[in-house]
């Protein structure tokens, strides 16, 4: 094992640093969000740090860089309120890392990119056709993190699409058939390969698998 | 593709809908959060929702559920402001989830689940030595997320210890040889597989591996 002090990781090259300390937390769930503004443009753009926050009601919420670094998904979404997360699978993450380029103004990445806006159920923002796990999110609320200028924005589900094979008999979704990858760092995608679940865990009793 | 509205959604047992919203956000970065009171006992929880906040300074935040559901590791960081967050390997994935036992006032995870306390370098709570992904944080800031009294938990680095191979000539940690999994749902665990890196996205040229 290799140690390392905050002393030294911060006066590392800022490439060399983030890449370390983007990796150092683990692997990401990896998701396109899509957005429009009030006058109906599109954005999509590739986010990985998304985070599960409540099942009832369900929420989820994701961090975005300052508003410098990205500005369009988050301005989106206060002005609509409405945003859709989408999984990415292998067979179109190259397409969703090529979304994190600045395309200029009025460009939607949709286009740009390849990937097909699917709207449906009158939702006003598209889902990504080519995504085996798609979710619809309305705007619960957005925390300032005033340390580096990011912000939690936390959102309620609304509404769920899932490829019918990923859906188990308890309700779990088995990602890995769904194709959903996961990333790592600032630019790594993998999959993943079932290892195993466990019963709720009890004291007085081994560990069990199921 | 199936449909699921949040109506329906709200509308089923909540072990069904547990495991549906918890794996609806995708994969999860499953790590052992090691933390200890004023009387130096320690505690040993396992946590997924886990979140890079930023890499300068370097921060990472995880999401602590209600206190009446999981009091202990909160509390004690609150108390001390010190706690390591250990990656997960499939070695010792069983160990793991069975830190989620509710085990009486007074236990130590380490020793009823059979994981290693590591102390070193005079940080005043141990790593878990089974693991190669280890760091070591300070508390910054808790942010109470009230719609469902859940904590956003945000820690700077300290220290990180990682596997010597995993770490690439850019920084890039390669965590699938290091062993470190992912985590699904409330109770499901999976090993990763490389997929592809690309390089920094740029609006004028074609998506490239790296």
């Amino acid at each position: 094992m290799k140690h390392f002090s905050i002393e030294e990781i911060t006066g590392w090259d800022r490439f060399y640093r983030a890449n370390f300390v983007n990796s150092l937390s683990g692997f990401k769930p990896v998701s396109l969000i899509a957005s429009r503004n009030e006058a109906g443009q599109t954005n999509l753009a590739i986010f990985s740090n998304i985070v599960h926050i409540g099942a009832d009601p369900a929420m989820v919420g994701f961090i975005n860089r300052p508003r410098e670094a990205a500005p369009h998904t988050i301005a989106n979404i206060e002005a609509t309120g409405k945003y859709t997360i989408n999984h990415v699978r292998a067979e179109f993450a190259a397409q969703a890392h090529q979304t994190s380029a600045k395309y200029p103004e009025g460009a939607s990445e949709f286009e740009e990119v390849g990937l097909t806006p699917d709207y449906k159920l009158g939702f006003e923002v598209p889902f990504v056709k080519e995504s085996h796990v798609q979710y619809a999110m309305e705007l619960f609320e957005i925390i300032s993190l005033k340390m580096n200028n990011t912000f939690l924005v936390v959102g309620k589900l609304q509404h769920a699409f899932v490829e019918k094979a990923a859906l188990k008999e308890d309700g779990f979704l088995e990602l890995s058939s769904a194709g959903s990858m996961v990333s790592l760092g600032l630019d790594a995608y993998y999959e993943t390969i079932p290892h195993s679940r466990f019963a709720y865990a009890k004291p007085d009793q081994p560990t069990r698998s199921i």
